[in-house]
């Protein structure tokens, strides 16, 4: 491992304070700056880095909105005329542009730590925020001492680097972030002219699709503007497949068409363990709705020794139950039925 | 409560033969009969209801597809000039006119068990499978002793009777899982120009959107027909938001818009325990990916009495730990964390 670099962070919100934590406690020199003074009171404070001293630091992170790294980055390049720069937005061609029309494309790596929280701001840091997560390393024009410093970043905060073009991270993000939470916003949208009796009839299956809908606005029109073209484009594929239903001869043979074509995509998403999803199988059980009867069925569970790869707790309207589905690897689900059969529960499903 | 009904059930698939499981547990005299032979021995063998006798039985329950039932209703109408007769077809309209053009619409109630299981047949039935679930009830043009009959199944079953008109159920259908069910398939396709380091980008977001998209075809095709007008209406309001994103002036701008209305409708969404989706904060914990751990973490967290609402388990990439969040009641979130940290447990956020 290559000695650590001085390391000077701009922006003190959640990803900039959260990577300041982080580095700061693998033992690197970190030093902190926000226009916002009371931000950057309170990332000094709570050990995210200390104040820049006259001496220009090796590698400078802009932890910005998208829209103002694409004027930072540049500025920062000017600014530090010897530093590596990189920068934590994500979307990366128009920062990776911005960067490169400005003569210093030798000294940028764009970043995209594939990490988040419910909750923005300095005061939500964590310093393993990016534990285990992909870290997206976009090289463009930069030579290897600048790349490797960035990887670098990435390994001390214990996430994956994974190389990429920034357009290919761009469509890719586009395609598994930005589009989706257009289409969950969507189907959410839909149900405003239902009533609430009507609303009420859903089930699980909503509740998953627009989970990421119940989010604030937060950064997505920075983002959509940012990410426009592949935005529109992976917008145009999946109304496209829903306007191939609408408007079938046969609308049941395109519904089940499409559900088709879907499910195959799915089984390429990565699921747990990075690999591609693992086919588990669900054992659901009723559970009374308070505390220790959870912990009760998951004793149980590790007791004969079956791992919980999920969980998913289903309450019941107005009943004190829950239906809470185990997901287990499928030669491991008779043994486990057979010993919470043993042991009292009633499995509902399997 | 009305003396139970003798109650025969044509249709041992999943849904029949649960319902005869869980009737003849509550010591109903149930009867059950199939085309398929095989399949009525098994409905007969594992306790979902006998033989049917000469005695004409005073409720009749129709458990097929929904086309078949659109053919079988009117069908067992005349067969059965006494008995009530229902259905449990996830689409209700066409059932019903079909039941009223035959003259005999006041012995018919349509009913619509929101359950079901991933897997299909009577193999997987359970006696429990509609506790605590909404079941529609589609009383048309059925007299009261008809109604009333078809709630005391619902009831027997402990499941929520819940009335409804047949086209309010269609249109709210169509809007809380067939819409959602095509756009979480439409998200899943669009993913197909992407090579797989590019959809291992991916992550919780996209998991739960896709979640329902990686379950087969099944009665899809089925359904998108017998409900095609709510379908057609509810995939025209979702395309008109997407579109209203992908052509608009400021991208950004309609991105926002889109969210914030998306996000509106979720928080009506019922939640847990039959209510507005209750405001819960998450605890995210790292939990090493083995037997045990899970079981000591919801053990710390019961003993501090804190109840755990639902749980998501997000395994690393390439790494044998896993973040667990916990969703428990905001004003229990600083005890927990206090409680955890204390218990060793490395609290990754809250």
């Amino acid at each position: 491992m290559a000695a650590t670099s001085t390391t000077h962070i701009i922006g003190a919100g959640l990803i900039g304070t959260s990577v300041g934590i982080g580095l700061s406690a693998e033992g690197w020199t970190v030093t902190i700056e926000d226009a916002n003074a009371q931000a950057q009171l309170l990332a000094r404070s709570i050990g995210a880095g200390g104040a820049l001293g006259s001496e220009e630091p090796q590698l400078v992170i802009v932890a910005a909105p998208p829209s103002v790294s694409v004027d930072l980055v540049p500025q920062v390049l000017q600014r530090f005329p010897h530093a590596v720069v990189t920068d934590v937005a994500s979307v990366k061609a128009p920062v990776m542009r911005a960067a490169q029309a400005s003569g210093h494309g030798s000294r940028y790596v764009g970043s995209h730590p594939m990490a988040g929280r419910e909750v923005s701001g300095g005061l939500a840091a964590q310093g393993d925020l990016f534990r285990a997560r992909p870290w997206v390393v976009c090289a463009g024009e930069a030579d290897d001492v600048s790349v490797a410093r960035v990887v670098e970043v990435a390994h001390a905060l214990q996430a994956d680097a994974v190389f990429m073009s920034a357009a290919a991270h761009d469509l890719a993000v586009a395609r598994v972030s930005h589009a989706p939470q257009a289409a969950a916003s969507a189907v959410a949208a839909a149900l405003g002219t239902l009533d609430e009796a009507d609303v009420a009839l859903a089930g699980q299956g909503l509740r998953d699709v627009t989970r990421i809908a119940g989010s604030p606005a937060g950064m997505w029109a920075d983002i959509a503007r940012l990410n426009q073209a592949a935005l529109v484009d992976t917008l145009g594929h999946i109304v496209d497949e829903l306007n191939a239903v609408r408007t079938a001869p046969d609308i049941g043979e395109a519904m089940a068409k499409l559900v088709d074509k879907g499910r195959a995509e799915v089984a390429r998403i990565p699921g747990k363990h990075g690999g591609t999803q693992r086919e588990w199988e669900a054992v659901t059980v009723i559970v009374p709705d308070q505390p220790g009867h959870l912990v009760r069925l998951l004793s149980d569970t590790a007791g004969v020794g079956v791992n919980v790869e999920d969980i998913s707790i289903e309450h019941s309207p107005r009943q004190p139950v829950g239906l809470t589905t185990l997901w287990v690897l499928p030669q491991r689900v008779a043994e486990l039925v057979e010993a919470l059969d043993e042991g009292g529960w009633v499995v509902a499903g399997s």
